[in-house]
């Protein structure tokens, strides 16, 4: 069954200028995958007559709809109802159910309908409007030649309302769509490289309705399998099926399953357990306390930190000996074992972390150059130091050793996982 | 003089299926403003060789310069190399320079380099390659019938590092832009109405080739002054006189000129005072440190802190009364006076900064609802506190929080500013 597709067509400068970023069409790609509708191109462009229609033009090649938004304020620098009206050879007509609908929305404001916002209600003859339950520019939907085009307001709010309610709904319903599932797997410590590598005989022998995609970013890289199918359940367990044959080959590199970040599985993992925790902190600077105490309900499980920026900080609130600074230095394996050892003592915590490093771009030797980190990770009964080298420039090397650390947490946490 | 245009192609499926937001094009829109290119449109597209192919014959139609970014990865479904080598009618061939760098790169890992990456050093032999200091992908540089195809890496701060290194200086060169001067003047504590009303009368009288631009951002409103001319010299000092005019009209609330951040504004306050700093922090939970340590050289001045989430650690490590938070709560005029107070002591500082509020989603009560914040500036000689009240999540009410006490920081640093 061949895919039906969709082209975005975004429309305004605020876009092409970089003075907002476009999320509408993220938004929209998402909600398309979830009912079997694949977006095959987003096209931005300007409020220009010749543009538009170029870009319906090409759009209609490739794709079987063809989702507009933007370009429909009041002002006369939005031209996308008229240019649509000429595209599809109709007129422009008073559209009566539109203008009760602004008339309301204004008298809801307290305000008088004024002459620029009528005009809103004059509608291109051959189109279905479609509500703006949230705003004064209707949505207009056309058919041509079995392809459906959609032109929806730019602002956000508005145009989700409209999708969700009515947009998403008519689409399925005229283009017969199939079962899409997505299936996300967390994975932490391989690059791409790698884990591709690993997974070969994996991907190979999945069928042909089963992709696999590689998402990397800070945490680690996202895999996500997403399958095609006619019958819902039947896709379902196979994908479960395919699931299940990774931990045996990525072991202790999946950390969750589905849309969870590294902090999220971590304070689920301390709050099943009744686990606290503190941190003591050289080079991260605070960002590791910081990532623990992004989670709602983290005060469950975080205590406190010291951030040791200066070896006297070290000394006297961490109690590492003078000698071990002096011996081994304040980015060692020494210190920061007792960074850890010590802040959980302080605390009282069932868990200590500690970070030790030199972030750059200054501070580097020739024995210990600028990304040489240490962090560690203290419980009741052990310690694990590991020693990290970035070079990526400061801001990423404190980013990187962050969740280098809650990743050794985790690990941690997960003795028994095989790899 | 004809604008030079630009299409900007991002290659790969998570944007079409909104896994990620699209954020380096507005990045790169913006920059390009910045040298006077603009962006006719933004195409994005999956990796499919004809779609790729479709896509570049339809840019070159409109635009002078064509960026690609994505498609760059060592997998196989990464085709965007192996389609422009065919699209510009070359060949693949091994880059030295960049097997070097490669090899370089995963030796700074510690690891051998695989097959797979391997791979990325053959480049088509008719490009100009792009080094990519960051990752392993490089970029390439094409050029035919006067016009500019590049193609880069989707990661962003690859991607950033190559344009800003490498590209925007080459495109300026070539396509020799006209002068565009950009003078930025960072603004803080107005919101954007206010500050247009205040600067109305000054906006209305700027020469027509002088632009502004509000740009509000999570650390106030950057205001950017754009002017267009043919004399660089002339237009400098025509601007200077423009920019001389608004500390009379804003006061306090301007607190530094061109691309600095309020935390590096106050690194060079502290750095020239020779001042020092330690933070206590509760609810921002070590945000307000890393903030300050996120800048190279920051040893000089921040010495440590100790993050007090708990009330046994405000109590035992900041002697934080247990009768203050008894009476008045952990969320306090008091209890943040003695953060402040006691943490400097504690630290030996010339200065002591703190935090404590409810970032929610829960803890917030009647009295004192989610967003409820005080902030407290202590030094030799006296104690500010503040009282904030955001509305705007966890998350942003804990960074907005740390910006709030940088900027008491920097109005306490210079209390002569005139309003």
């Amino acid at each position: 069954m061949k895919a039906v597709t969709t082209e975005i067509i975004t429309i305004g400068d605020e876009i092409l200028y970089g003075q907002i970023v476009d999320t509408n069409s993220a938004w929209m790609g998402a909600e398309l995958a979830k009912i079997g509708v694949r977006v095959k191109q987003i096209t931005s462009i300007s409020d220009n007559a010749e543009h538009i229609t170029q870009a319906l033009d090409e759009a209609k090649t490739r794709a079987d709809i063809i989702l507009m938004t933007g370009g429909l304020g009041p002002t006369k620098d939005d031209l996308t109802k008229q240019v649509l009206t000429d595209y599809f050879h109709t007129s422009l007509r008073l559209h009566e159910p539109s203008l009760a609908h602004l008339t309301e929305l204004f008298r809801g404001r307290g305000k008088e309908l004024t002459e620029i916002n009528r005009e809103q209600a004059y509608l291109p003859e051959s189109c279905t409007p479609v509500t703006n339950a949230l705003g004064t520019a209707p949505g207009m939907w056309f058919e041509q030649d079995g392809k459906v085009f959609v032109s929806m307001p730019g602002v956000p709010f508005e145009m989700k309302r409209m999708m969700t309610d009515i947009v998403l709904p008519q689409l399925k319903v005229y283009f017969k769509t199939p079962h899409i599932l997505h299936k996300v797997v967390q994975t932490i410590g391989l690059p791409e490289s790698l884990l591709s590598e690993r997974l070969e005989a994996w991907e190979t022998n999945l069928p042909g309705h089963l992709k696999l995609a590689y998402l990397p970013n800070l945490n680690g890289v996202r895999l996500r399998l997403t399958g095609q199918g006619t019958d819902e359940a039947i896709l379902e367990k196979e994908m479960q099926e395919q699931i299940k044959k990774l931990p045996a080959i990525l072991g202790k590199h999946i950390f969750a399953y589905g849309e969870v970040t590294l902090e999220e599985a971590i304070g689920r993992l301390l709050t099943e357990r009744g686990l606290t925790v503190a941190t003591a902190e050289s080079c991260t600077g605070g960002l590791l306390a910081h990532k623990l105490t992004s989670i709602a309900g983290s005060s469950a499980y975080f205590i406190g930190s010291v951030i040791a920026y200066h070896n006297e900080v070290k000394i006297q609130e961490l109690h590492v000996a003078p000698e071990t600074l002096q011996q081994h230095g304040a980015v060692s394996e020494a210190t920061v074992r007792a960074m850890a050892e010590n802040v959980r003592l302080k605390f009282d915590t069932d868990i200590g972390l500690a970070t030790s490093g030199i972030a750059g771009p200054d501070g580097g030797t020739p024995d210990k150059p600028v990304g040489t980190i240490w962090i560690a990770y203290a419980d009741k009964y052990k310690t694990v130091a590991k020693l990290l080298n970035y070079n990526k420039g400061r801001l990423l090397n404190i980013e990187y050793t962050a969740m280098a650390v809650l990743n050794l947490l985790r690990q941690s946490l997960e003795p028994t996982v095989e790899e």
